[in-house]
């Protein structure tokens, strides 16, 4: 009801703000007897991290997650597998010149609003600081979908204005291995490198800039996602949309979908051996609310990020006009570190919905 | 769980398939003391019936509504309010012909594959008949808002390739008028003409073709929303990505924010008498999930409708390769038909939110 | 959250007033596949419904159940099936004299207070009435469990201090017919005999009393509920005690437990051929809130009804003392109507809990 | 979904296990601005923690809780609040020859056969351990409470077949500074000799004992609680009965209810000055469900404690028999250590029942 919670069966809560003393996860609902591969999870959560390269904020926080609850002997147990991360680099100094300022376009007027009180430290809960969290849980959901022969990935496919061509998706490891050899995780080295050059100048001049994830799940079994409201794609749509920064989701033909006609955009059925299939797939995998057995595809917007290295006119606490200056560390683009939050997301989605698959027969 | 339902407090469960008795609602958490305005009720559904004009369905339904509880000389008492309404064109033989085989992009197939069994009439569960009680419903969330001096207005942005240009919102009853001069449900006169003659020709042509709703919140308090999971847009894109037809959603800035640079796109803030407010709105009104006092934005791209009066290559249920041809009344563009729908999600997602932010402080 | 859905995945949302145009139920996440019977289900509603035998009220409704969705060619679809029942004998008029008066522990009072406004005309939404369309449910969930093996059967086990004798259960049919060869519903035909005696001089009186209901599920596979707080039991417990007049629930051993020492109380685990089983069954087949496999037993306390006959003091809306006049039918004994309820509610916490343990396991 | 949440608002979710790294908390929903005590909260986790007297287990853990987030300055910022309590005493080694042994009266059976792996460790999850995280979040909850002059107080008013005599509660520190005058936690001091001696005999004799504790919620105000399934006391129920070893929960009347007649147990309106209250309160603060400005009255039928230090029979994960010796260290009766859980638990309902209670009117 607070907002901290996700999922159904698969479930997760987080807690946390960003320089309070650790950021956490409670995942319930993991299924028993999975193998749970720690370094994995710590990969994953690596690929977050502040100050992994030039074009991320250098902030450094190693982000160590450690397990409290839940696995024994390696495998989970069926209760609550209970995470942390301490914080350790929990500069307040920094920040303590906006203790009364509302920063534009950040949280920090509307939580004050909302609660008449807010811990206006790096942001508070309102930190991007929070989604370590889900990507230690997103790991494990990831675990288990392998466990199930499904893959979620993730690559950048926009900065600005710079599109990354489509890419065609033969293999889940060779696709992560491709994106993972450039920082901006862009499975086109082409682009990549434009994209990298792109963002560097963005820095240089203080500023930021936004971009575009998209993601694909494949092997993804048909029959996932629940009619009417908790259609798959609307799951999705709603754990994209809870990332920091997100401004817009789309799936199959999305938006452009909205130009064509029906005779272009059907997707036509037929038999390829064994499995039914479509000879296109502008249904981004989903019909009805449904996986279709096709890949699901899908694109995620980000806004670029609201600390600037400029001085902006703003108001305070007291409604008075205010400057705040731009001073602390700073992410020009968020895209590279967003790809690891996508995926963790859309396991998640999907992990919680080949559960609650399992109630849809007699 | 199986995803009937949606919302927290202000909460609705729908029932109903497109050729069965009825279809309905159940209203739980309807604030009590609530004045109910049926013919407020009946003439949103009229808005999203079939048969309404020329570029709808001939399909004929008067979608009458019928009140069965919860409600008690005219007022909400707090408890479930029940609405139903009665299938009356239950024409269950125009779709004899394709009992046995797969529509291309319907939900025929997946709803097969999932359950093993399903209501081929009219696309039973999957058909957007469903969409009529959430219409019932939002509109009593509309009545609430409206007590709260919240309105929820929306209209036709695009059709095809088509773009109304940007409408200044003064009054939302003014809004809602011009729109409703209109066939389209356009409140852009001259886009209205070109929308309408465009959505005729395809008609002609037996095919169909996507469009965009636009949907404004306005005089929205400050503090809706709740942070992580549950951020006002994020429930808002799971409202909206929950109607049949939607494969996008973007609040504010949207998917064009991800090509903006930080600098051009945070939003300021500045007095204005007692009032907090910011010079540009590429926030759409929400900033960290919660409400900031500006308008809030959003829009929703929906695919051109499945059924087309062409034939087309499909399988059926036993995987043997078919066809099927185009019978039957459809819808050239869904999107006049959609306006009502989009309003009533949102006005479901508001009203519970504006519930739920009645904990938020001590 | 306005409390009118019960369950997670078998789930069922009640709508309806005693005296409003009809009562009902949608019930979500009931598995595709089942075979509906509907002559069961209106059987059950027969054994709740009033007028029944001279120890019941007089009050008259037949209480016939109709479909509106979710069943085709008389098998459930996977999506929610819509059952209502229309209210036939609405005699307000008889209510007319307790408008403004808040009738002795009944709910007007509160009702009152909490919502500023109530549907005063029988009861409104606190009638018991509404059980009705719990019966309807849990009428489904007992044809979903018998399909799986599972038994869920009660009776009638004390009216006012009249005990019967523990009843050894072979057979679940052979319990059911011996109980509905008298009616009270006690499967000991003396103290059955005993009871109706009993109840029609405290009728005669003009007064009612109390009793209680024992309920076992037979069957019962060994790993349904989940641990720490949605036990089997503390669920068995909440289902019971939202039945209206309930006062009291224990299971196994129950408050006599509480008197016991640990070397008397502990089931000692033996084998009998394949199946681990325990000598005794203090645990009333539920340990550490999971099922074991042997019979879960459990005992519901009924107070006695609040409406009788007799002229009682009170106060009125305005909080002045005022006078009631016992007018209208009443129940001199809630039990026997009370036993298809507790079944049914029963059946609804199991049908559940068998859906949530399909996600147990990897 | 896997029943490690608790509560719609004000919700909780605990995790670990007894032998594990921690146990420990969320706290999702509690209002902003709320001021912290957390000298409170850690008293609180004294009165349950082991090795505090004679006749508990002698087992020492210090239950040292530590607040990792969603506290500011002292007060609540409204995120959530986790709270951690390492596990120090993990003698895993006491537990070793009970590695492949069920445990008769214990969990270990249900636990391995749901989910096909155990933390055999003390108990793993069912371990009466976990308690310590609900009591922490119920200190808060009750923080909460009195902020809004709402007390909950319990006692301990059976031991085996020892009652207590009524106590008449005058004032809530009152009652709670006399029930700790005597470490078996009971208000009346000439019963808790009794109670203490009598279990000294338990204890010495290797054995357990059962017991009942009852709970008072006082200034209560009216209206708390939803109708039909989310009673209020259908909430209480479940609460208790997800506490380890609890088999038994009535309320007012309660099972003595179910005996009497309704001319007897009606309870009588009148006015006392400005408020309404009934003479009687045989329906334990709560008509239809919902609270009527009464003190709430309930007990709780515990179980003795299953860990005896006798030998006991019983079979072994592969079938066969085996014997369990009792080793260890145990407690002789769970009552002393159960009133702050017993406390803490109906707190968490009192504060949900609050906040959703500010959704009722319009």
């Amino acid at each position: 009801m607070a907002g901290n919670t996700f999922g159904q069966i698969f479930r997760i809560t987080t807690f946390g703000e960003s320089h309070g003393e650790a950021i956490g996860v409670i995942v319930d609902g993991c299924p028993a007897q999975l193998t749970v591969d720690i370094d994995y999870i710590q990969g994953e959560l690596d690929k977050r991290k502040p100050g992994q390269s030039k074009i991320t904020t250098q902030r450094k926080e190693s982000d160590t997650v450690k397990i409290l609850s839940g696995v024994f002997e390696g495998k989970t147990t069926g209760t609550p597998i209970a995470m942390i991360i301490p914080n350790e680099d929990q500069r307040s100094k920094d920040y303590g010149h906006n203790v009364d300022v509302f920063r534009p376009s950040h949280a920090d007027y509307t939580y004050f609003s909302k609660y008449g009180i807010r811990d206006h430290r790096g942001g508070g809960r309102s930190s991007a600081r929070e989604t370590a969290a889900r990507v230690a849980a997103g790991a494990l959901a990831k675990l288990f979908l392998k466990a199930n022969g499904i893959d979620v990935i993730a690559h950048v496919s926009s900065v600005g204005k710079i599109d990354a061509p489509n890419v065609e998706i033969r293999d889940a490891e060779e696709f992560i291995a491709q994106r993972e050899q450039n920082i901006v995780r862009c499975a086109d080295p082409a682009t990549a490198e434009e994209m990298i050059a792109f963002i560097d100048g963005v820095r240089k001049d203080g500023d930021t800039v936004g971009g575009k994830v998209s993601c694909y799940i494949t092997n993804c079994p048909v029959g996932l996602g629940e009619p009417v409201f908790d259609k798959l794609h609307a799951d999705l749509g709603k754990a994209m949309l809870s990332i920091n920064a997100v401004h817009g989701f789309e799936f199959g033909s999305g938006f452009s979908g909205s130009e064509m006609r029906g005779s272009e955009h059907n997707d036509i059925f037929r038999k390829n051996g064994d499995k039914v299939e479509t000879i296109t797939n502008f249904s981004g995998g989903i019909q009805g609310g449904i996986s279709n057995g096709m890949p699901v595809e899908f694109r995620v917007a980000f806004k670029p990020v609201a600390t600037i290295m400029h001085n902006q006119q703003t108001v305070n606490s007291v409604g008075e006009a205010a400057e705040i200056s731009g001073k602390g560390r700073h992410d020009p683009c968020v895209v590279p570190r967003a790809v690891p939050i996508v995926e963790a997301m859309a396991a998640l989605v999907l992990a919680d919905h080949l559960l609650r698959d399992r109630a849809a027969k007699t």
